[in-house]
């Protein structure tokens, strides 16, 4: 179904406007569950009142097999809020429905009458209450109908709010609109998992208000661990049958939002959920399932992901312990061949993990399959080690010191053949080692992929914590006054010019980020992702991106609150030190920019490949539109203000920048290599430029993001400050690297001037905004310290 | 004198070659002895085998009245180095004298028979022994004589090496003369600060290889800087007669060393003896000299220095806290007006201290006559709080929580007004207010002008935490293997040219910061120094720098080690910690960068002033010299490599750069003011071009002070790296800001991307240096975790 036809849709039928809602609903942007749709299809074919062609409409546009472009869905909201956002709030979809209709002056046959067919199509459906409606008015992208964690019975009026901290104005004004929106989707489980962290035995400890000995620290965290179990936010990932909620989104939601709390819990939280059980979920078939998951959801087996060795961090592929497969007692082996393979930093190891996934070299019959994962107890029942098993606690940390961290090597530890997690590869009965993936590099990436989760999530955290610690220095900021004009009192130092440079740039890239990552979970979150191509490199990209920005703005925004900044207390100490190694573990970042830098040029491969004509051919073409369209002195001269605010000129200027450098590194690589260089060599050579690839084209992702959320956003302020932000986000990002776009040709001097003098001018003007933007962050104030509380 | 004299010198008078050495060992770069002088001449006069001429010419070359210039010394002493450094090492000035007569062609009369007469003066001076044979050898530009610590006598050979770590080489290596060389100045106390360092009551603890809570921590803080007292390291800066040994520039350089230790103790260590001691010493007068500082010096009397408030923490013109001189008692009633004007972050006031400086606006008869420094017990002989005096521990901090940090509010504390720390101000008899300097402002401001040795300091101790981080990164990325060439195994990640690129230019500008500081450190120790009219803006801009720089570091070396990075025995934890407040403490580094820019200004504004005429010519003048020299198409264009690492380009570069910024910064802050805008808006409106210029003209100064101390490195493979280190240091600093070279025009495009290619090429040849330039930084095994050892 083509965009265009998509969007002349309710102009050509004005009489299916009442159903706009409840397809928004159940298409729940863009992936359509079949068993919804035969409901829906069921109902409206009965509709008489329906012209033919209006009901061909409609069934076209619900074909799951041609779902609704993500353009078009954007329409059709855009569409609903415009019309809707006036009048009193409807409790149902399918009243907001009728009131849209009685809202056009197109005016059609079908009307009122219908009303109780609509209510029909929403009960069948099991979704469409009051809280959907607030989140589709306020422009919320996804929650349009209950997250799938909550039973369908469950999915009433909800007595919660669905903006974060309930404030006087319940969510009216700008700023509740704002928040209510960025919270997007999950909401409940977000509002739910914000209320845990209020209470005392999640509270924040390690923000130094009071001195923790380690010892005390990690059974506090394994406690708070327990509780989250407890009321089920461990497993929301899990299948249903297991005592999860089958909402892998959710789960990456409920993390994100476990970021504003004590980063220890995170931490441990993921290990015992993200790593080992999303292992055994996702590496595992249905017999591990069986046996496992119930236990780990509950935190009945705390278990380990024991992947990393001392002597390989980033380079897994090479990893040195191994699992000998022993025929006669259909036994694996598992051996640590040196004290560097043992198995390093692995959380839940030094005190509480019972089992874990190892990754070790599979040997079968003397030969080596390369890395795969299994489950090996590493302790009994009663807490003692295992036989076979030695660990070593990594003692005390720059920070997560709750996290209870350690080494673990093996000797001739023996399991049942059983315990290979077997997904991608199994020994049969007469000892035969098969796997439907053959090349052995391929088996064990594809093994990694289905753990893209991890960076998923870590990435988010990322952008959680970059967001407490911009609510802590903008809100200090506001408040503390230094100096000021003779005769006048001292002003708010959110006054200074270099202070506004310092913060709101970076408080333009962390919503940025926001949009983007949000992006990231949705095409993780749908099942057709698994598939996407893009999706690791992505999930790379935002993880190194957002924890490097993370580092940045913690220590922009410890300094910017001076001596409080470095209470204890104050939150920055624990911040920073816990999300510190955010840029290590799941991947060190420059490994991972090259993991995006060689997976954009594999796909420019295969565009350009080897048909060297027609690539070449059109390798000119771009050249030549380029040098039309994009550095034209008109272009490349012009500096006022409502040019470099145009998002058609920032959105450009990060494609250019990302593809040029794309061209580069691959001309740069091709003449290394066919100079004979070893490809080894040749990327080393070329590795700076690969790892500024990653980051331009990350910053496009993160800019273009922003500026496709934007135009959902609550109309009026909100949407107007956003819209300031976004282009603060991208010529800020522009500007960081004018010698490039200068060393290009793409700006000349006047113009990076002009860029330079915009970016103080844009910070100055989100600075009025600040307010509510760092509202619109939504963190309770019970989780900041007193100097971020609200005003 | 003339240079060209100076130069000319053992050319025209060959006779007096065996007279060099020991005329170094006393110009003690540039400072001369009055009674050096006279024990010298004494005996020359007697030498009738000189030519009245050559008499003459020793004379002028001594004059104390007109001491020899810095390049002249460096001359001298390169001719030394030349003649002498393939010779067996002779074990006194006097024998290096002759043998570099005797090995010279220039055939004179005078020879051997000389020798007694060379030792004669020699043991007249009291010095001369092998210590400063080596030290001038190895270049050492300031030891030549004994450190004044030490008492002639004791001054003959030290058992002791001067060169750091006792390796076997004993400095005969390449290595060895470049460690020995980079020590420079007060090896001996230098030295004696690394012993220290070693025993087990200074060995860090906050590295947290055990866990301490915070008492047991600040207890052990206070026990090492006792220690330290006792040793005699306190008092080095004090006067003699107090104890002391008279030596200001020792005492930095013991607070240099220090900062290889642990960071608590470097700080408490500088409350007691820098900020309170050096307040009573340099703020007081005779009598509080001779109450206090011998008391102060052996730690009997713990103190603070009272001057941040809560309220005021840059902005300390405006603190709040009041002294109101009582006639009828002749005291001061100390007074905290409200809770903000409380006194806080002052290290020492939770626990230990007993007297306290304390900053208050001094009321007499009414009148305010702005900010002064007054002595306050705080806390009686038992360890009580003195009456009237509140304290508050500030509890847990981010780092260095060896500390005791606290806040302090007086409530009708009494002094004797003779407690007024009253070196440029007093209240004489008739209780009537009078001081030298009559504007409060400008009082104030000399106030703080004395104690800037709190900067030089603290600049000084980010660059030893910066050279700690980087020497365990490099010896870890030189060790680490990750991947490799395919079937060649994995190769050390120092190798990998990202890997190059984030620790190379690093450890570049780190040694730019150590010559830049040491320059520094020069001119603060010398007498000439309190009239320095530079010391004051070289010092807060190096310290903002270096502070900034030291964070950077850190993070990127703590990231280059991954995972082993974020152990806390492997000193990150700690290091980053510690120095993190650096930035903030002894003023905030944006608010240091305008008092430079400021600075810069106001010469600026000299030079120009009121003489518009001849100020405008001036101006018009060098913009016309920088465009027939420096933007004719020509240079813009050059790229080859020879060119690019020329000194003359990078200097002129960096030195283009400041002048125009400061021109920019001046025309704009003009505009602004003669549109009647408000002086403080005006400022603030260009805040991000004054730190711009700031840190432009910090960077010409670091890169220029490299390469002004390159040409007196260890000739040979030292000299020959330090050349491309200095390269290095200066082209990433102008690739950094390649944007404003571009816009500016001083480059086009094809040179700043030769410039990029020239940072990668350099940065992979330093790393062939890096080891011995690692080793070059002297810092001892023992201080380091074994993951830096050397290899």
């Amino acid at each position: 179904m083509s965009s265009s036809m998509t969007k002349g849709w309710p102009q050509q039928h004005p009489e299916l406007l009442p159903f706009v809602p409840l397809v928004l609903a159940i298409c729940r942007d863009g992936v359509l569950s079949r068993g919804d749709y035969e409901t829906f299809c069921a109902h409206v074919a009965g509709m008489t009142q329906l012209s033919p062609s209006a009901r061909d409409a409609l069934a076209r546009w619900l074909n799951p097999d041609t779902p609704p472009d993500r353009r078009a869905l954007v329409l059709l909201r855009e569409i609903v809020r415009g019309s809707a956002s006036d009048s009193d709030a409807p409790t149902s979809l399918a009243q907001l429905g009728l009131l849209l209709h009685s809202g056009t002056a197109a005016c059609v046959p079908w009307a009122e009458e219908a009303s109780e067919a609509l209510e029909e199509i929403q009960n069948a459906l099991g979704f469409g209450g009051v809280e959907q409606v607030r989140a589709l008015l306020a422009g919320d992208p996804l929650l349009t109908r209950a997250p799938r964690a909550t039973a369908p019975e469950d999915a009433g009026p909800d007595p919660r709010p669905a903006s974060m901290p309930p404030r006087n104005d319940g969510g009216a004004t700008d700023t509740g609109r704002l928040a209510t929106w960025m919270t997007g989707s999950h909401a409940r489980t977000r509002a739910e998992v914000l209320e845990l962290l209020e209470r005392s035995e999640l509270r924040p400890c390690g923000d130094g208000s009071r001195e923790i000995a380690s010892d005390e620290y990690r059974e506090r965290t394994r406690a708070a661990v327990q509780l989250l179990a407890d009321e089920g936010i461990g497993a929301l990932g899990f299948p249903e049958a297991f005592g999860g909620a089958d909402d892998p989104g959710g789960a990456i939601a409920a993390f994100e939002t476990l970021a504003f709390g004590d980063l220890s819990v995170l931490v441990k939280f993921g290990v015992q959920f993200g790593l080992f059980g999303g292992s055994v979920s996702q590496l595992g078939t249905r017999r591990h399932h069986e046996a496992y998951l119930t236990q780990i959801a509950t935190m009945q087996l705390p278990g380990c992901y024991a992947m990393t060795e001392t002597g390989h961090g980033s380079n897994v592929r090479d990893l040195e312990t191994t699992a000998r497969y022993d025929h006669e007692t259909r036994e694996l082996v598992v051996n640590s061949p040196s004290k560097a393979a043992g198995k390093d930093w692995i959380g839940n190891a030094a005190c509480h993990g019972r089992l874990a996934t190892v990754f070790a070299r599979l040997i079968v019959e003397g030969e080596d399959h390369g890395v795969h994962a299994m489950l090996v107890p590493i302790r009994n029942d009663d807490g003692t080690l295992a036989s076979g098993v030695t660990i070593e606690d990594r003692g005390l940390k720059l920070g997560l010191n709750g996290v209870d961290n350690g080494r673990i090597w093996f000797h001739d530890v023996r399991v049942p053949v059983d315990n290979l997690l077997d997904r991608f590869a199994s020994i049969d009965k007469n000892g035969l080692y098969s796997s439907p993936i053959a090349s052995d590099g391929r088996r064990f990436f594809t093994m990694l992929r289905t753990l893209v989760a991890g960076r998923v999530s870590v990435g988010a955290a990322a952008v959680s914590a970059s967001k407490k610690g911009l609510t802590i220095a903008v809100r200090y900021a506001a408040r503390r006054r230094q100096f000021g004009p003779a005769g006048s009192g001292e002003i708010p130092i959110l006054r200074y010019g270099a202070v506004q440079r310092r913060l709101l740039p970076r408080l333009a890239t962390t919503y940025g980020l926001h949009f983007a990552c949000r992006m990231l979970q949705e095409r993780f979150e749908f099942p057709t992702v698994a598939e996407d191509p893009e999706l690791e490199v992505l999930a790379a990209g935002l993880k190194a991106y957002a924890s490097d920005h993370c580092v940045d703005v913690l220590q922009t925004a410890r300094e910017v609150c001076g001596g409080q900044g470095y209470l204890a207390a104050h939150a920055f100490a624990a911040l920073k030190a816990d999300t510190d190694v955010f840029t290590t573990f799941e991947g060190a970042n420059p490994v991972l920019y090259q993991l995006v830098a060689k997976g954009l040029l594999s796909r420019y491969r295969e565009e350009m490949g080897d048909l060297s004509l027609r690539g070449a051919l059109r390798y000119l073409g771009d050249r030549a539109e380029t040098s039309i369209t994009e550095l034209n002195p008109l272009q490349t001269r012009r500096t006022e203000s409502e040019h470099l605010r145009d998002e058609d000129f920032y959105k450009a200027a990060l494609r250019y920048r990302k593809e040029r450098m794309l061209r580069s590194a691959a001309r740069r690589l091709r003449s290394r290599l066919s100079a004979g260089m070893d490809s080894f060599d040749a990327v080393n050579a070329v590795q700076t430029h690969l790892i500024g690839l990653a980051r331009a084209h990350v910053e496009q992702v993160i800019a273009t993001a922003f500026a496709d959320r934007v135009e959902e956003a609550p109309p009026g302020r909100p949407r107007e400050a956003l819209t300031r932000l976004n282009a603060l986000c991208a010529l800020s990002m522009i500007e960081a690297d004018r010698g490039w776009f200068l060393e290009s040709g793409y700006i000349e001097p006047a113009k990076s001037r002009a860029l330079r003098s915009e970016v103080d001018r844009l910070s100055g003007e989100v600075a009025q905004d600040s307010a509510m933007l760092i509202d619109g962050l939504g963190i309770p104030d019970a989780l900041l310290p007193p100097i971020a509380h609200r005003p």
